[in-house]
Parts: structure tokens; sequence; C-alpha cells
């Protein structure tokens, strides 16, 4: 299971000294976090598992937030097809081999992809539909850099979306989206 | 009598009269479209068609821009499951019943939904998963106003993105992600 | 099952489902207005009356609002020359014939003018002074849909920022202003 | 006549090192301008002149531009109603005393003034009506910092828009919008 | 040492008409500052003096803000090198002559810099370090705007941020990073 | 000496669909990076390099851009003091021991610092001083990430732009600024 768990502090006044009168009580630990070191556990369906950096962030109306994770993957494991409606994010591989890709929006939605090795560095445009698997034969661990353009990215993980919500999406309209039978849809809606 | 002349460089776009040194050729016309009472051809997969509407747009560097379409739909016809990265919309319906949705982000996935009638107004937030279908025994037509909070909304139909992307996303991670067998992936992506 | 907990603190404003803690007591009636298809009054001394559609706003910082109304038009009715400081205005009309204009800015000051008919659309560019009147012989309806740079659009309705100020513009700067004789002032002013 | 020629260079290249590769070519005259201690000439309908400064503007996206302008004012001299739609304006008052106001938008419309004298500073919100008048038997001076929130501030002098439009804004509906009779607009229009 | 206080105050409401209902209680005072003719006292060990402008800022999210202050420098005074990191800054003479300069960023560092004289302007680009003195032979008068990209300009003075810090950078890092030996180092700290 | 150059690749149409007619032409290896696993030469003055990443970076006009870079350290090599004047900065420490600070803006100027060990994360807040030094026996590793505000985050490194302007700031002006002797920051000039 994969447990993102942001814990974003907006502050309203913050490290400088003149427009805040709490200045002195500024303490390194807010701009501190351990443990980026430490593997996720991966026993879960997707065989991978994001471990989100939770340091405070700078309020500034206009500053764009930037979140970090780590993300390990169980060898095969998968980060499944998701978005973040305002963030552009960007992949660093650590250890091993992983295929990212991205699909281009209507009405192309060209596939880009390409497989990851140590070192490499990877961008996923604003908003659009990304993935990632391991596809060498250990684990794999990587570093996502996601920057905002607005104070939250969120994550819209597709099939969530679209077959876990709840109440169901009518499932004859889904039939209809995905051109497949209302039982196939049945079928992926009762698993979520 | 007051004469106050700016003179812009380095603007490439210029539909605004005072902006720019083209004030004198500005014309109505660079503003106005016609056509939005002409009924779109609804005889497709989705039994729905919109018209967007092709106003220029303000080129201001900090504008939102603003987009406009009719959407029409058939009996039953359906607008499937998509989003807007960067875009709010506001739908109204104009004659017929549309039942609308959208779906909360991670962890909650929750469907929101109503059903629209002739008057009724909806929005739909920033970068959600969406879709809206005709319920009722005619045709329904609705006007869907999307703002950007940047240049350029974007549309991503669901289905499209993960099951029509080209080339494929791999079928055996569209299986885990969606946890349905790769046979049913294989079926839904020879659709599109 | 990915499980994605945003917990944004010093949020205000809270209609979106997924960036705050009360996500689960989102309503759809937070996302929906009724009555639009409803008449406005049009019995005033300009002959015309905006219903606005009051939809709850997106919160986010950099979210641009959107708003709309329904303009009702008695024969002959106007919406007198207004500007909106912050916002493009989309006019769409559904009903009727109605003449818009707005005036560029110094030092050109030209007016850019059109007659709309049912279908038709004008763009009212950011800031500029504009006004619509009917000059079909039945009512006119039109559609307004004002994109906001910033949270709030504003309306400075010319008129009654000039002449209608509380306490009263001094007479005789409105006199040189306008090239008129003070008592032609102190006459407008007696009217709002 | 008051003549305000803003000549804002909107460089696409500046002054940090590395992402311009014409940083050695920065020359200190690029952000320099003389000639704020002269008196304009006030001879004119309106008894007032705005001398700006044209000093090169850096040109980041989200950089907000800085305008300002010496504005010289006869005894009595006015700085008739306008608006900048994209702009709060800063004055302060080097010589004489000057009356201010601004009027706030519907539905208060409220005149909010105050008499300033050297030394005072008085700021008039993003996009509201406002003015100044020498109330002074001598000559006044006063610094107007205008700051954008877009690239182009933009002037919209209300007499000129309203009744000074090329073609004329109808002149039966500026009668309406201010209730006054056809033929005092035929005459006010006839001195712009 | 100069004492920079500046006073913000973030208002969250403001003076148009209906996003706010305390429109009825806007005062002109709020919109007010008065002293800025006064002289500041210089006596100390730099010769100069900054005399801040406190008026209340607009708060719309996306409208930049506006500060300004008076300058005084004593015969030979300065105004230490730093940087405001989210302003641009607009610097006017209004008595004596003033050199000004700024430094370029990595990898140029070149120093562009100027003599003024009464009625000059110049521009200081955002977040560079950048310092005036007076190099005339009586008091010098000058008017800073600082325009904010944000809604806090902030002030960092180079020497106190490097050589004031508290508690002390450590000196070897210091030596290091400006090639000169410890003890030079500590000498300088001695005195912040 | 650290020599940071960043490659911006300032696109200007991208990867979504209908805003762009090459969107057929988006290749894979416009968002990709290889090279963050080799270290980098530490052979210089301060014992320390930075390795940018150069991807592509989209283009969107509010879109943050988001920058990242390997920086290697030989034991005690320090990377001096210096600012971003747009842009927030995370460290990672992927081996080794660094220390890091950061000192607040005026008045305070607080030194804020922490040791960091491997998988150990800081902030360093938009536009403050700040530096770090390995302070282990062995070589050490960070990722830096720095997210833009604007489209170009800049770097001013302290002491070359203090001591190592070209020409060089006036040495008793510095002499005073950092209360020093003429003598001594002619020295220390002489060192850049």
């Amino acid at each position: 299971m994969i447990t993102t768990s942001f814990f974003l502090f907006a502050f309203t006044v913050l490290v400088n000294g003149f427009a805040c009168k709490d200045a002195k009580l500024v303490q390194a630990n807010g701009f501190f976090f351990s443990g980026l070191h430490l593997m996720g556990n991966t026993s879960n369906a997707v065989g991978s598992q994001a471990t989100p950096v939770t340091v405070a962030q700078l309020p500034g109306l206009n500053t764009p937030g930037i979140l970090m994770a780590r993300i390990d993957f169980a060898p095969w494991g998968i980060n499944p097809p998701h978005t973040h409606p305002r963030a552009t994010e960007i992949l660093t591989v650590i250890e091993g081999s992983i295929q990212v890709g991205f699909v281009t929006s209507n009405p192309e939605n060209r596939l880009i992809n390409k497989v990851l090795e140590k070192g490499d560095v990877f961008v996923f445009p604003e908003g659009l539909v990304h993935f990632q698997r391991n596809i060498g034969y250990g684990n794999a661990i990587a570093i996502a850099i996601v920057g905002l353009s607005s104070q939250n990215p969120d994550v819209i993980t597709v099939a969530n979306a679209i077959f876990g919500a709840k109440p169901d999406i009518p499932n004859d309209l889904l039939a209809k989206a995905f051109q497949a039978d209302v039982k196939v849809v049945d079928q992926i809606q009762s698993k979520f």
C-alpha cells in the first residue's frame, strides 16, 4: 500500500526578520527532515511505496512550494498512472532500472516513455497522466521532486478515481467511455 | 486633453486596443464569434459534441484566459470522464436533464454528482476528473465555461490517455493498475 | 491501495474536495446554482437586470475565479458604461438583438462596437469601459461570464462613480474634467 | 495638455550573469533617468502635466513593473478622474496642497478624499477612479508611483472614454446612463 | 547602523464595494501617511537613515505591494551593500550627489555604478546586491521605491548577514569563502 | 571556485495536444538527463563542485521551474555563502556529513544551522544567504533542488559579489560597511 501523507504547514509568518515578530523562535528543526535513506515497505498490490519528505514550506503567496519523496519499487513494482493537476515532477533514479512514461493530452494521446538507469533524471510535465515501473531484477529507488504551481500538488490515481469512486460512477457510462461491456466495468469496480 | 501614449515593445499578440501601437487597427470582429445557437453533430460513439468558441484571447502575461463551448448531447449521450489540469469549469444547462459528476482526489475518491435541469449551473473544481450525461428523453444542451489559470486549459480524456495512448502503455502495467486481466486490457486497448 | 492524505493547515475556505480535512463533508450543492432560466426584473431606470450566479469559488491562491450572470434587457434597456478593473468578460446572446461596445484606453479612446444576435459571443477586454443595449423590439437575454485575474472582479459603473459618489466629487472639478458648466454637473449629480 | 508617454522597454534578457549571454553589455545608463527636477508645462485645459520616468524595466515574467512620474499642477490645476485598471498608485506631495480622492466600487460609490501637504503620501487602490487637484495658491508638485500587477498599467480618463470615444457612444444611451438630456450629452461630446 | 523597520499592514478586506461588507468603514486615513518631509537621524555608524512610509497595502493575492522610504545621508554617509530578495528598487535623488551601484550575479559579478544628481532616478534590479553613498559635501536625500513581487520585500544587509550572524558563521568557513585569514574574520565578526 | 552553469532551455511550446501543433514531434529525450551518478571535480579553492541537471523546463507562464544539481564536496570543502534571490532550495545528503546554515534577514540576522547525515533533508528559505560544508572525513554528496518563483533562480555568491565585483566596489565604502581597515578590504579584493 502506498501511503503518502504530506504534512504541509502553511505558516503565515516566517524567517525574515522584520515582517514577523517570531523570527527569534525560528529553529533549524523546522527546516529539517531525516530518514530519506530508509527503504519504504513495498509489500502491497502495486509493489511500490512513496516516502514523502515533510519539511516545512515557505508560505509566500507567490512562492512555489516544493515537495519530494523517495519511491521504492519491488522488482516489477509499479507506480500506477496518476496525475498532479498543478505540479511538474522530476524523477531521479538512485538505484535500479525504471521505465517511465507520460501521455500527452487530447487529441494526440502519445505515450512518451524511456528506461532510466542510475543517475538518470526525467521530467513529467504538469497535469499529464504518468507512471513508473521497475524493469530490473532487484529493487529500485527513485527520488521524486514535485514542484507546485499552487500550494497543493494533489494526486489523482486514475484507476481509483474512475473505478474506485464512492459511490460508483454509473457503470453504463463507464462502459461507454471505455467501450467495454458493463460486466467488465462491474468486475473492475468490484476490486476497488 | 490628456494624451497618454504607451509604447510597449515586445508584445507578440495584440487584441486589446490599448497596449499596442496597432490600436488604430483594432476591429470589433477580433472580439466576436457567431454560431453558438447552432446544434453540434452528436452522431458519434459517445453521443455528444463540443462546439468551442474561438474568440481571440487577451495576451497579458498574467491575464487568465477564458474559453467557452456549447455541448450537445443526444439522448443518453455522454461526455466521458476527463480533466482540465489547469482550469475550473462552469456548466449551465440550456435544455434537457443532465447528470454531472466529479471525483475528489486521493485518498477519498468520492463521487460528487447531481442531476441538472434547465437554468442550473454546476462547477467542476480545477484538475478533477469529471463527466456529464444526458438522462432525459430528448436532446440536451449545455454551455461550458472553462477558466484557465494558465494560458491553455488542456483536456485529458481518461480513457484515451490510458487505453488509447500511442504507443500503448504496457498492458501488464495497466492490468496491475486496474487489477484486471491482461486480456481485458488488450480488449479495451483494441477499441482505441 | 494508495492513501494520500494531504493536511493543509491555514486554508480559510474549502469548497474543493481534495485539499481540506473536510473532504468527507463536500456536497454537490456546494457546486450548484439553480435559477438561470428565470427572467430578471427590468422595471428600473436603465431597463436591465443582472442575475448573478452565486456558486462557491475555488480558493486556491493562484486560481482565477469565474463569475457568471444572466442579464435581462427590456426593449431599449441598457447596461450603462462600466468597468471590471481585474476581469475579462465574455457575453453570449441567448435571445434578441444587443448592441455592445467598449472604448480603448488613452490616447485613442476608440469605440469598438457591434450588434449581436442570438448565438453571438463578444469579448470585453480587461479593465476597459463597456456597455450593452437592447436594440430589438422585444426583450433580450445575455449570459455574461466574467473571468477574474484576482479573486474579485469588481464593478465600477462610471456614472455612479463620477456623479453619484457620496459625498459628491467637487462639482467644479467635474465641470473642468467634463468641460461642462457647473450647473450641468449639479443637475446630473442631483439624479444620483 | 497632459502628454504622458511611457516608453517601456520590455527586454527579454537582463542583468543576471548566467541566463543571459549579454551580461557583459549591461550599462549603468540602462537603469538611469535624468530630469525629474524639471517642471512640466501646465499650460493646458486641466492645468497639470505628468512627466513620466522612462527607466528600463526588469522583464521577469512575474516581476511587477514600477512606473513613476512627476506631476505638476498650476494653481487649481486638476488631474481629472481616471483609472489604472491594473495598478496601485502612491502619490507623494513634494510642494503645495493637493486634494486627492478616489471612489469605491458598486454599490457604495463612496468618495474617499483628503487634503495633502508637503511630505504627505496617499495610496489609490488598484482599478478605482481617482483624481487630484491643487487647492493651494501656488504651483504644486507630486511624485506618483504606479505599481503594475501586469506589464502595462494603462490609463483610462473617464471623460475621454465616455464622451470622447471615436466614434461617439450613442447619445441616447449616455443620456440614460447619466440620467441627463440628450442635448446635454451632445454638448459635452462636442467638447472632446 | 541603519534600522529599517517596515510596518506592513496586510489587510484582508478592502475598498471595493461588494467583496467586503466593511466598505462603509473605509476611511481616508487608511490610505494616508504624513512626514516624508522630515529629515532622518543620520548619527550612526554608516551615516544614513531610512524613514519608511507605512501606508496600508492593497491585499489582493496577486497584487504587488509597493513600499517607499526617504533615505537621508550625512556627508559621506553610506547605505551599505544589501539585497531585497523579492523586490525591484527605484531611487530618486531629491538633494545632493549620490553614487549608486549594484553587482550582477554569477559568474560576471560586474559592478554597475553611476553618480546621481538632483532629479536623477536609478533602478536596482530585483535581488541584486546594491549600495549608495553620499559623495557631495552636504547632506543628501533620496526617495526609494521598492516594488514587491511578493507581499514582503525583505532586506538583507550583507555585512550583517555574513559577519554579524548570531551565532557566528564558523570563522574558518568564512576565511575560505573570503580567502582571508581566520583572524581577519574574527576581527570583523567582533565588530558586529 | 565553484562554476555553476545552468543551461535553461525556455521552450515556448510544449507537450499538450491542442495548443501546440508540434505535439507529434515531442521526444522522450527532451525530458531526460543522464549523469547525476558521476562525481564532480572538487579540485578548486573551495573544494566543492555543483553539477547541474539540464532537463528541459515546462514553459507555462505561471509554471514554476525546478532545477536540481549534484554537489560534491572534498573533505572540508565548502559551498560558500550565497543567495538565490527568487528560489527556495531543498538539499538532500546522499553521502557524508554536511553542516548547513542560513542567516535570517534584518534586523535579526540569526544563523540557523544543522549537521546533516545521509538521508537528511534541509530547506533554505527563498532569498536568504546560506552555505554548506563537509564536516566528515571523506567526500560528501548532496542533491540540491532549487524551485523557482520566476523563470531563473540566479545565484549570487556573496564574497564574489562584494569583493570580486569588476570594477571594484570602492574600498572605503566596503571598509565602512564591514567596519574594517581599508587595507584589509584591499587584501581581500586582491584575491578575487
